[in-house]
């Protein structure tokens, strides 16, 4: 988890990366999944997370997007999370 | 898209690239949200994919995996498409 930070507008704003691990089902065939995805929360969810320790288990809720116009980098955007 | 493959046990599996394109909400402001993300498919799934024309609209559904065990990158598993 990155230091929270402020946009120019004052709006507070975090980078973390999310650890995940799950059994999934592909082709009819059990497998475990794990992988780690790059993550933003923005406003007082981003307040809320930069004072979570690190290595909590928790659930999120959000969307995809770019990281920027022209990147193929994926940053999941954090709209819900629970401990 | 890539062509129709097989692995050593003859399961055919397809790459492919699928863009989205949505508006969301972050932090109570609207946005427009666009990203590119790595697909794969397996299967009797992977045989109807590649029978399709690129660029057609779909709605998928599946779990996100790194692309192998060590790399930051995340590939999309598709379990269900709809066309």
């Amino acid at each position: 988890m990155e230091p929270l930070r402020f946009t120019p507008a004052g709006i507070p704003v975090v980078n973390f990366r999310l650890a995940h691990s799950s059994s999934q089902i592909e082709a009819g065939i059990g497998r475990l999944v794990q992988c780690e995805i790059a993550a933003i929360a923005v406003g007082q969810l981003a307040e809320q997370i930069s004072k979570r320790r690190p290595e909590q288990e928790c659930m999120v809720r959000g969307f995809i997007a770019a990281r920027s116009r022209n990147s193929s980098q994926i940053v999941l955007h954090v709209n819900e999370i629970r401990f």
